[in-house]
């Protein structure tokens, strides 16, 4: 039994949503033929933050941020504003505040129920950008690709590695994909073919939207990084292996990944994760002074990936990892990205890389868990799959589990088609 | 002498500027404490579409496209109203229709001299994606950096490598930059310094601009190509080349590259390209089959570089190529960045890569032109430069020769600032 604040929303207090009073994610939505809008998700239903704002609910400084199709103008407003909106929120649906729940009609304008909305890309995304700061997923791919006796490339303990990422074909859980066409180098072949994807793989991350813009030629430090985050999402990196092994040398992954990126719906916000805070990785060696931070800057988030085989009834978990063991983390991430001068934009996406554990069952994308494909993982009812067929789902989930509640960000889900005709 | 068109604004004939009746091209500009709005260069005055636009002499179907401070909604209007709207720019700067020329007041409201306007960043730039298609260019790094006996990579025959860049920080031709501080290896250091980029390069390119969306999952063909090309600008790409040679491998260029990038101010459009395509280079092998390409989509383009050291009155020409020798053409470009099913967007920039002729003074790049900073180009008064020193300028041109006028870009122009104290 704990004492946190529950909400007079019922579904939000039964400690397995992932949407209790205390997380409160921002998203878009859209039902009833309205214009989509800003919602907050909380248990199973979904509350209209622009009805709330009609009814001068919100904060006056927030004013008019939520009626738009993403949650930019919102962020834009600064960290004030989102805790004084969390604060307001939090009074109104704990019921501290009765001006939702006392009112019949405003909660019938105000509350959906989740399952009979349309959820929206949440986020208008200037820029993508993907970094590869799992040191087990690094070293994984190194042993196959390159060279097993020295896996992690020489400047990968110096670098948080990113490269930037194509934000226009970044969409939201739940969009289906075609398989890729490409060219694919077979070993024996003295010329590339062109052709579907062989090796389609998905990528388990997590990402963070910027909250904050930066000016070109104004470095964000460690310190300072906190600052510019708004909050966090799943992210589905969906990778084709055989096109990225013939492209990638020299300038980096392209078609391999540019064909789409997928993202949860709801954004859960830095403030919502704070209890969830833990100790950096230890590093070594020390980073370079641009680097170093005092911050907790680590984050304890459970994560799993399910597999639903094409025709298959249940998905299987094929992968339970934990955010926590990244070795690179987001303050870093920034830091790296705008040492340099560059800027950054609110609403701009920064993926973590692919997120993998320590052991066989941890690891964040079938490359690594089947050996490239040499190893398949046997799904219950026995498909195999070494890597996705057409058909095939995949879904990420992830919540951080507090004493008798927990933090869920819902899920990532995506189905592949088939590839379009060449 | 030619029977081509003049235009009754004496500047835009005289053989000699950039900007004749024949070009048109489109950007943004300030002037008069007025709001960003959409001109054009005639000559060396900019004519003001907006106040045209409101006068009621531009096509109906572009009202209200050009009091924006970018060309996105112009250019998102698409090409029979690009063309609709050179032809009216076409009649009224010439005086086949005299609405303007017979019109002083309106003349006095519409033209300003070019020399007092601010222009702005031309383009909303959803996505910056950078090519790497000279041969020469590849071939010249390959032999420094990789191995000199097999300098082309055995992709680059098979594929217009390219790769994602950041939009965020790409600015207007003027707009000075910081030496961006970053890692960088010495040879007989066990560990990576943070530090001022030792060798500051710029990059020779030519980008054009998208001028029609895609949807995720249908590819553009190299015949359709064209048909989602507005126009071209001029590109200085610039790079830190010992950021790059440690941070580049596995996943590409990231702070090297996304410190700036500069651009032309003025989009010259394809329609005004036309009459300088050219044949297609020659390839082998023959590009796999959704590369191939029955029109001529080269062209004709002469570049030059010049550098202003710090503190000289003058700039000197350090390189003269030509943008026809590109090995992978612009629509094969597109084809490839979308056979995967990644999408495009109206206002996209797709960088050339480095463009670099096949003698040591047609080299794009400084790296290329110094051998690495091993043989530093001398300047006019005696300055020598390996790599680019604070104050520097760097500016580059380009222009069309048709017989007795050119089709100029103008210019592109940044200058370095010193390295922000870290």
């Amino acid at each position: 039994m704990t004492d946190r604040k529950t909400s007079w929303i019922e579904s939000a207090n039964d400690g397995q949503t992932d949407f209790p009073l205390q997380n409160l994610p921002y998203g878009i939505f859209s039902a009833n033929g309205k214009t989509p809008r800003v919602g907050v998700a909380i248990g199973d239903m979904v509350l209209d933050l622009a009805v709330l704002d009609e009814a001068g609910l919100l904060p006056a400084a927030a004013k008019g941020a939520f009626d738009g199709d993403s949650l930019n103008r919102f962020i834009a407003l600064g960290k004030p504003v989102w805790s004084e909106t969390r604060q307001r929120l939090t009074a109104l649906l704990s019921g501290d505040d009765k001006a939702l729940e006392g009112n019949p009609a405003l909660r019938a304008a105000a509350l959906a129920p989740a399952s009979w909305v349309t959820l929206h890309l949440p986020v208008q995304i200037p820029g993508y950008t993907d970094f590869y700061s799992s040191k087990e997923h690094a070293t994984n791919v190194g042993r196959m690709f390159r060279d097993p006796e020295n896996a992690l490339l020489p400047n990968w303990l110096e670098i948080p590695i990113g490269y930037n990422g194509r934000a226009s074909s970044v969409v939201v859980s739940g969009t289906e994909l075609h398989r890729p066409n490409g060219q694919i180098k077979l070993p024996n072949e003295a010329r590339p073919l062109f052709g579907p994807c062989r090796k389609l793989d998905f990528e388990l991350e997590m990402g963070f939207i910027v909250g904050k813009d930066s000016a070109l030629g104004a470095p964000v430090s460690t310190a300072a990084a906190p600052e510019h985050m708004f909050g966090m999402v799943l992210l589905n990196d969906w990778s084709a292996r055989d096109i990225q092994q013939w492209e990638y040398v020299p300038l980096g992954p392209f078609n391999s990944k540019t064909f789409g990126t997928s993202i949860s719906p709801w954004v859960v916000t830095m403030e919502a994760l704070e209890p969830f805070r833990r100790d950096n990785p230890a590093q070594s060696p020390e980073p370079l002074s641009y680097l170093r931070q005092q911050a907790r800057n680590a984050y304890d988030i459970d994560l799993e990936v399910l597999l639903r085989a094409d025709g298959a009834e249940d998905a299987a978990t094929i992968s339970r990892t934990n955010f926590k063991a990244m070795y690179w983390t987001m303050a870093q991430q920034l830091a790296h990205h705008t040492v340099s001068g560059c800027n950054v934009r609110v609403g701009d996406l920064m993926g973590s890389g692919t997120i993998s554990g320590t052991t066989p069952d941890s690891y964040g994308s079938l490359l690594e868990l089947t050996r490239n494909g040499a190893e398949p993982v046997t799904l219950p009812g026995g498909a195999k799959r070494g890597f996705l067929e057409d058909g095939d789902e995949v879904v990420m989930r992830g919540w951080c589990q507090g004493d008798g509640y927990r933090i869920g960000f819902g899920e990532v889900r995506g189905r592949i088609l088939p590839a379009i005709a060449a």
